[in-house]
């Protein structure tokens, strides 16, 4: 018996069906992708690209998108700080879940503090979190405002938003940096390209 | 853009590998079976035999364990009955997330409340939601008491404790009953074959 946070009378059930039999009927390897990035720097459209990419190579995804998840378990949560850290932190134990569940994860955050970012990746004790820094200078993120925040947010209707008079903090050793060339930013498909590449490499994408 | 709970400037992103198409690549169809019952009744064992029995037909399935969770995703919450209904709340919306991505999805928490149990069956719009109630005697829970929880609830050890001195509202209308035959428990395999059947009559192990 165990007490854990506010609960007690927590027993652990083992189950004998694991994440390596799973992963073995999916011909993969459970991880997360970890896509963090200012709001417009193309979190989405990677995260769906990839799910595309992967989908056609016939692995497992599935894209737990920060805005799609405050509609539902996140809906309690607003963005105030702490809000922000305990949405990151659900987010990272869903990931985590589905993972173990022999899935590519394909979490799209701005997860903008790095504390809360290095918060999921310690929950995958064995290293299975590939940090994604969509690496867009502020300009080029502000120039497409696809959503129209930006402007939102400099004519002071918008509080703490990120980038603009809330902090972005890069990452320091994340896996895989998406960046511009010669001032062009890749493609989609060349994005989902770069993580399938590095997934491939590492082994996720077979089970042995 | 909406507003959404306590969040503002949320949008939906829709992605084009949808349930469909990861139902297609799994040859099943995603969905919740909600295992509901006292302590002791057995909600485990059956979530164990049925990951086993889905595994050995290539079926993926996902454990989702009321107690499992306490120690992540529900960490911060203890028994109070608020703090009852927001776990259960957010087990239904991560079930209903492991059921998007195509996951036969097994949910085992007591979960006494009809109304918490009815909140989540309400979430999956399109009635994939299987609620499976073990009917068991509570002097049968309480002579197994594998735990030693109910020894220490009825001496007053533990408070708010389901069947002795907290309610448990049986469901009304439950889609599977386990039950004792002639004073018998079924055994995991019966218990889990039972499952499986209804999941295969309704057309849950293929993706047709």
């Amino acid at each position: 018996m165990a007490t854990v946070g506010n609960s007690t009378n927590i027993f652990w059930h083992e189950c004998p069906v694991g994440k390596l039999d799973r992963q073995r009927l999916l011909n993969q390897k459970g991880c997360v992708v970890w896509i963090t990035g200012l709001s417009g720097s193309g979190k989405s459209t990677l995260a769906c690209s990839l799910g595309r990419e992967l989908h056609s190579r016939g692995k497992l995804s599935y894209i737990l998108d920060g805005d799609n998840l405050r509609h539902g378990l996140n809906k309690d949560l607003g963005f105030k700080a702490e809000d922000r850290t305990e949405n990151i932190r659900r987010v990272g134990e869903v990931a985590k879940l589905f993972a173990d569940a022999g899935l590519i994860c394909i979490a799209s955050l701005i997860s903008p503090y790095r504390k809360d970012r290095d918060g999921c990746r310690a929950m995958l004790t064995d290293g299975n979190f590939i940090e994604v820094f969509m690496n867009m200078p502020l300009a080029v993120c502000e120039e497409r405002d696809a959503k129209g925040l930006y402007k939102l947010a400099r004519a002071g209707k918008i509080k703490g938003f990120t980038g603009i008079d809330d902090p972005y903090e890069p990452p320091l050793n994340c896996e895989i940096e998406i960046i511009q060339k010669d001032g062009v930013c890749p493609t989609p498909y060349e994005m989902a390209g770069q993580v399938t590449s590095y997934l491939e490499d590492k082994g996720y994408l077979r089970d042995e």
